[in-house]
């Protein structure tokens, strides 16, 4: 049995998505604008992000399934089984998301980030500066 | 209090690197190659990486401190203080490293991987494929 490690969010989102059934499947395909919610405990981190900053989201899935090895891609059973770590699919066993989004817009401890696909309420566990190059 | 979610390492990091002060920043920054060694368990989930693949490996830095939120960037007390999600920094409230690397070789379960900067048995989270343009 392996060690394991306690991820503790760091805030969620606020979106109009809430369903993941109608949530588009990448962040470039139509996703709206959402807004990063920060716990006021850990708001002193955020307070360097400025607007049309470039970001990595990390996020909880927490409608995910963890038991799940493969898949088929995008949900479509045209597509063959595929192995989760070659696929973006939200079944996983570690379910974390990673959305490349940009900031539109920032008030107190709340951030508006385009092209978010996550749904309403996902929990928000880390936001990495992209780095040049898409790094 | 927040809720918590329970990260289990899918695998760990086999690498020359044992020292975090001697490992660079990023990946980019002359890293050297590193296994992926994956648990038997989740194995099936990598059977379909390929080499020359791109992909994102998520870890989780179990040497990280958690309770920083500003931190001088790239350690250099020169840098202006910067909140942690402004930064690469690996101390932050989740420690999860995100590497982008490519495939060099496969043996079973093993996955050699270009340009990883963390130090020898960190664990492995996830591992995601790149999307066009850095996505």
């Amino acid at each position: 049995m392996s060690e394991s490690f306690q991820a503790v969010p760091v805030g969620h989102v606020e979106s109009s998505l809430l369903d993941p059934e109608h949530a588009p499947k990448q962040g470039l395909e139509g996703a709206p604008s959402a807004w990063l919610v920060f716990e006021e405990r850990v708001a002193e981190g955020a307070r360097d992000l400025e607007i049309g900053a470039e970001l990595f989201v990390l996020t909880w899935l927490h409608r995910a399934r963890r038991d799940v090895l493969v898949v088929h891609p995008r949900g479509d059973p045209r597509n063959p089984e595929t192995g989760v770590f070659s696929t973006r699919s939200p079944d996983r066993p570690n379910p974390i998301g990673l959305h490349r989004v940009s900031v539109a817009a920032i008030d107190g401890s709340r951030v508006l980030v385009r092209g978010m696909e996550a749904v309403d309420g996902t929990p928000v566990l880390d936001v990495k500066p992209v780095l040049p190059g898409g790094w």
